[in-house]
């Protein structure tokens, strides 16, 4: 069986994870072949549960040139993801890249661009699309059979951080070190995942609060408020301070409602379809019968695993994606807009203006404390 | 024993009610003497449940001339609850309103100044104070043990309506009639009680859409950003066209969270102030104990009758009434700032600016389909 040979660039809390599940043959198409960090004491750690025999770089671009794989996992800050990338699809390299795909989306279009002309494969960690009940929500709301989205609420604020866990890198949660806060480094799996369950929006207005919880200089709680092209709306709310936090998305669409909270999937569905109901009815406080079950959604929750082994498979076999590189840009448009949004105070809509959300970011860089 | 002498003014929907209530005795302190209704239909309905020997007026004015009454319950549509009130204050009667006390609040003040001027007693019916489980929020948030407000959430999607019941009178749902929809019609409880438990904001963004779900001109479906003074934030979503509606109320503290819904009120207590926590823990992604559970909220839910004996104590006995004429001002400030900051498309501050807020209600009042 052919296999594919793998790198990881970057070997932070992601990028060591992988090697350790790689290295035991979690996969059996993936051969973990290379790993590169910057940090020699990172590379040296790797070193008690690598193999001898192996390919240690201390510099990304030693790893890429090496031979040694076909493909490579970018596990860096956010900030050097499309500039690696990029590095990568000129020799060729499949590229797996690590949430988000870069801080601004107009670096992640390059990326596509980049990874189209070399005719590489290039996918995105939304590890969270591999979830069952984020899969079935997709289904059932993609599906049709319960008709069109009228309202989705999504309070997500189970990302707890002290301001210990800001403290212990120069560069986490400032402008310059990774370009936002809560949205940027926490959320991009939940706004990928309601843009992927919901569709892209077409307006937001958003209100983050930066350093309102903690000694940092990014936002640490957003309030969103979504308008869809359907005329459909919709909250985001997030943030690193809320304790025990929650994590709860109602998604209400015209035959019933479905709410995922506490690891279950519950729907509500209506015998008829609430906007035909709503106008032949004659009574006025009258509505349809209502059917409430849990919908099974077990199934393998095979997250970053999951995603790696998609990977190989499309390389090798050509199979689709569970998160292609266009993908990065979706997720990350819509935060940018909500930092914009915020930024500007007020509503932004899709696609936003790449060049303001550059300008104002790079104002907030030019200020940053870690510069 | 000495019995309070109350006349009921419009006996609609809610005026009927009470009167059935009330002539059964249901509170000892109480004699219904009288009722009014300009139609003549209801009144002779009336008659079949009410005694022979009674006071029956065609016109408010009587029934508060009539000398039958000490107080009345003004329950005839909104914009005519100022009018009467100062009528009856004028006369030395005192006035039981149901919500909202007007449609603007310029003119609950001047009941307020009104009722102060005649030394009556001014009370609202705002009765969802009564249920146990909002009592027992607002003296767990007000008490302090919790710590202060970081964040409320307050999806309040279940007052579905179809169209027949905007159809079914030609002053619903309309500018000129009611002044406004799911805010001014179906909230006024939500939002009284969320300033109740919360206290009041000092900004707010509101989405109204007009017309959304039905064919009506006043607002259907609202989303409102909060901020408070200590800088918490708020979300209150509503409308009349989700099925099934939601009605979950979670506020999150230094302390913990509540959370309401399902008829069941659930504290998440923090074994430590989260806010301590945060600068103190070593540790980036640690978090104190909580203890979970349902808080017993049981007691007497009284709802109308509760705020009809509360008033008949007051006035004979002098005890506090649970929700006076001044209560009645910082709901609808509330109410008319989500309409004014939809309309203007910006955030508004409190308090508000009441003549821009008239003068906006009256453009819409003036090409109102129902003038």
């Amino acid at each position: 069986m052919k296999k594919l040979r793998i790198g990881i660039i970057g070997m932070g809390n992601m990028g060591s994870d992988h090697a350790k599940k790689l290295i035991n043959g979690t996969i059996t198409e993936v051969e973990l072949t290379a790993v590169s960090d910057m940090d020699e004491m990172r590379l040296t750690a790797s070193k008690t549960y690598l193999p001898e025999t192996f390919g240690y770089f201390t510099s990304a671009e030693e790893l890429i040139d090496s031979g040694l794989c076909d493909a490579v996992i970018i596990a860096t800050p956010h900030y050097d993801h499309p500039r690696l990338a990029i590095q990568a699809f000129s020799r060729g390299l499949h590229v797996l890249c690590e949430k988000p795909a870069g801080v601004y989306t107009k670096q992640v279009r390059e990326m596509n661009e980049k990874a189209q002309e070399s005719g590489v494969v290039f996918c995105m960690m939304f590890n969270q699309r591999t979830n069952p009940m984020y899969r079935k929500m997709r289904e059932l709301v993609q599906g049709g059979e319960l008709g069109a989205i009228k309202r989705v609420n999504w309070i997500i604020t189970d990302w707890y951080r002290t301001q210990a866990y800001y403290d212990s890198g120069s560069w986490r949660a400032t402008w310059a070190g990774e370009g936002g806060g809560v949205l940027i480094n926490q959320c991009p799996h939940n706004i990928d995942l309601l843009q992927w369950i919901c569709g892209m929006p077409s307006k937001v207005r958003a209100f983050c609060h930066e350093g309102k919880w903690h000694d940092i200089e990014v936002e640490d709680d957003v309030t969103a408020y979504l308008e869809f092209p359907n005329g459909s709306t919709g909250v985001f709310v997030t943030t690193t301070a809320d304790l025990p936090g929650t994590n709860r998305l109602e998604i209400t669409l015209e035959m019933g409602k479905l709410v995922c909270e506490h690891g279950k999937l519950t729907l509500h569905k209506l015998s008829q379809n609430e906007r035909d109901y709503c106008f032949k009815s004659k009574e006025g406080f009258t509505n349809p019968s209502v059917e409430v079950s849990v919908v099974p959604a077990e199934g393998d929750n095979s997250q970053h695993m999951g995603i790696i082994a998609s990977f190989a498979k499309a390389i090798l076999h050509g199979t689709p994606l569970i998160a292609d590189g266009e993908e990065g840009i979706h997720s990350l448009m819509l935060s940018n807009a909500m930092h914009l949004s915020s930024w500007i105070g007020e509503t932004v809509e899709f696609p936003i203006d790449e060049d303001l959300y550059l300008y104002e970011l790079k104002k907030r860089i030019s200020s940053s404390k870690r510069k």
